[in-house]
């Protein structure tokens, strides 16, 4: 099996697809970005795509979300959790109270910018690309000779990378478990083409897209409502814009349940009827392993009940 | 076919009966009340039944929806509509200026209360046992030469009785159309055992009896939401006391639509698995033939469109 | 003060209109039926009135219901529960192994027609006009040394009748208790003309006549969750027609709270705001004395909290 | 006045802030990122800040929904609409048949993509780090004699620029109007810090973040629910992390109508009482001028009406 996902090695992105497979167990195509590892299963190029699909700072991945939103139809197989706390690390002999400017990805800055502020209030932020291209730079230097650090490095002192970056590009830790909050994790996704879906454990999760039946008050409400009345709980619901004009959007949701329930079944359904456009994203186990809350009069035999005395009725043998 | 219906002859529901069936085609068997002329139809004293379930002015008929509601099923075969207005008749020689007493069924009185006002605001109400009986009494009176007012008279000078009853007890009409609304109206419906549903016209009527889930506050909004999401409209909403204690109640509902369409079957369903008790009434013809107003999605081909979809997803075929 | 009630004396009512004051106290005026006791407060014959609004056989007193509902306004000022246990009486003499035909008002046999079948299963009822006329006939009999039971008798040979009526009357009690369901009440409600709004308690109903915004579906609905919204519970909602045409429903109901109450002050106006017709019959302290279930947010405190916190936005001042 | 926004000269901010203020009339105080604009007020650095907030391609600029929704309170004052079409610009002497290379910012490519895949299939994105740094750099080879082209060029032979950029950094126009949208559009707002509320027009927005009581499905329901029920519309909704663990969303929302305005204030009253933390951002008008659509009693005067009508009632003056 060949597996993209977001490479070099080292990042967050790798340590979630080393809980799917080990190295030895599958080829790892490393991409430049999300896209490109979704793109690769669609074009044939990988077997399945590990990507970021959310995280607890940043929210949805919206360039993975807008990747599966369109374009010829992918499932998600699977998710994966990866706790997210970075390493402060520098090239050998860098100290922490000689870190004046420190490189960081966007997003890992703000992901730390609490415990940057406690720990090391002046410094100064250089945008990295990605979270092991700093790595990657200090490495370069140590290579060819050069400072890494200082005014004739690569323009930092130190970076914010995930830490299997340190060992892999032979940094040395400042500090580690760096991030504002204890619980930040990020969510990964396993892709593939569309087959078999997962069977059913108890615990699972399915993932659709669903534009709006129309841009007025209370189509939001209209929408949730086919959901919420047959029991069909929401673990996670981000807005994307469908991209023709302010004001309309469609909405990236994942739903407590599998399709092959028939609560999910019915309420799926009940959003194809009404809604303009439902993509269905997969069902697959969720990570946590929580089973679905199911309400009285939603689970499975309570639906094959109703079925059974629904054609009782029709037949005009009332019960 | 033997017709079991609240007689005597001359009575409204009379007057239904002759809609459904002439007294050539089949056998009338008029009732002392209600209760009676449904309990003939469990007991196989009759077919069908013919009893009055709701009126303009009165509402539901109270002793038709409690009969109905528990006990052995029955089920509602068709309904008729019976305009309400009520002839002020008298025994021969009686002029309208003369009538100080005036003989009415206490519902007739509350149906004419303004037109006696304006027209008769000195008249003492009679009361009496059925909308027929005075009539009888004024029929006996000429019969037995005895007077049909006055001090020896029945105990009234004239009375409210249904059209028809003129005739039939030989009285004469002192004012027609006696109503204080021209739409006054009053809705009857045919009762048989449970057997063949009657087909679906596409204006139709489903009559139903639901308890609700708790007694707490939002029961009654679950309840309504099971049938808005899938799109279906009541009609007719009767809320009747369970009986056991104050605040538990059950409601008595005629919904737009037929058991064999897609949108009212998941419908009943939905009430079946939330609510602890539904009892079904019977599919059949509106007799306004308004169709049912289908909004978007909830058709019976949208139902089946999102089976056939549903279906494709869980074999793993996403479209 | 003057109390019209539904005498005469014996009844139900009676029981009820001295939990409110004793006859030393009061001047009691017994009326013929319900209407006549309310119209006694509207035209200044009584100040107040006492009436059945509610029972657990027989749901709401529609007569009081739409006696309140238009007309001058009254309020409703306090409410009274009375069991509803009916005693099997008879004249001096009768056993109950003579009872044959049993007089009783049709609500009455209504309530008791489990305990007779079991008790007396071949018994004929003949029914009363009140539940305290055949105690009157019997006493009738008594008093002119004719007989109490069998063919020359009343026309029956015991009676159901109220408790207080044995003794008034003089009957004896061939069974106590009798009634289908041991809580089996009745709700009274204590009316007057409007003025002073009794203060809150905490334990308080309030009561209300709506009409709903439109015959659609959802307007109910829309109805419903104006209340719902400001956290107010409903302890009983009864449809009534509105008596025009057919489908038009006005809803008569209790909220639990008062209208010096902050959440139930909104809920008002909301349905003010949406309804065509609203009809405010008083907030007063609920006979059980169970205080209302105030939700998160609903409580006076809030409301205030949030007023000023509004003002302080209004005026530019963000906090 | 100073103004911070996001340069530096020839943005699409730029062309934004012009519209708001003239460079003659105001300090323009071009910052490197959205959040240090957002600063710039806050510090005092500025008097104004001018920053995207949404765009129909890429939904709500994370960036500025979260530097607004933390932080001590600053308010929107007023939106600006500013057409997105890029122009595909390139120095002197290249033509389109010779781009091999496009610089573009990632958004712009996203913006752009299908006019690429048609136009120019085979070209090579390199991504840039703003919208104008591309004009920048070939302005930078033009001023220093160096080609603006090829292998010895900027790193790419063109770039995808806002329009103002061709003139101000001497560019050529190779394609102008380059989008997939052709009503592509993004919202500007100026902030300011609080203070006086802008007067309402009829025609006006209001800006607030809203987290959910609880994680619980239902509770999107719930808070959707205090809006719709006093007929208050939303134009905007989009779901952002509260950062603390996975599922936890905080809302962020345009509402249609003015703080001012009655209908508006009771529901931000409501969602102050039932969620854990509101903030409103502002109330000013709407760029489109589109006034309001103010549903059946829910217009201010129908809120007066209703506030003296239960002011009436409360006193015991029923009408």
């Amino acid at each position: 099996m060949r597996y993209a996902y977001l490479g070099p090695a080292g990042t967050f992105t790798e340590a979630a697809l080393r809980q799917v497979v080990s190295p030895d167990e599958a080829q790892y195509l490393p991409q430049a970005d999300v896209v490109s590892a979704i793109e690769a299963v669609r074009t044939g190029a990988a077997d399945r795509a590990v990507v970021a699909i959310e995280s607890t700072a940043e929210g949805g991945v919206t360039a993975t979300l807008d990747a599966l939103a369109v374009g010829s139809p992918l499932v998600l197989l699977r998710e994966v959790l990866v706790p997210v706390g970075f390493t402060l690390a520098a090239g050998p002999g860098v100290t922490l109270d000689r870190v004046r400017r420190l490189s960081a990805h966007p997003h890992a800055w703000a992901l730390c910018r609490r415990w940057l502020a406690e720990n090391l209030p002046d410094v100064v932020h250089v945008p990295a690309t990605s979270n092991t291209a700093p790595a990657s730079l200090i490495a370069e230097q140590v290579a060819t000779g050069r400072p890494v650090s200082g005014p004739d490095g690569p323009g930092f002192d130190a970076a914010l990378v995930p830490p299997p970056a340190v060992q892999h590009y032979g940094l040395h830790t400042l500090a580690a478990d760096v991030a504002d909050h204890d619980n930040a994790v990020t969510r990964f996704v396993v892709i593939g083409r569309p087959g078999e879906v997962p069977p059913p454990t108890g615990a699972d999760k399915t993932t659709i897209v669903v534009h709006l039946p129309s841009n007025e008050a209370g189509a939001l409400l209209t929408m949730l409502e086919q959901l919420a009345v047959r029991g069909v709980n929401l673990s996670r619901i981000e807005s994307r814009p469908i991209g023709d004009e302010l004001g309309r959007y469609s909405f990236s949701m994942d739903a407590e349940g599998h399709i092959a329930e028939e609560r999910m079944g019915e309420a799926l359904m009940g959003l194809h009827r009404v809604c303009p456009h439902v993509r269905f994203l997969g069902s697959y186990p969720r990570a946590d392993g929580v089973p679905a809350d199911v309400h009285t009069g939603t689970a499975d035999d309570d639906f094959r009940d109703a079925r059974g005395w629904l054609a009782t009725l029709r037949r005009g043998e009332v019960v």
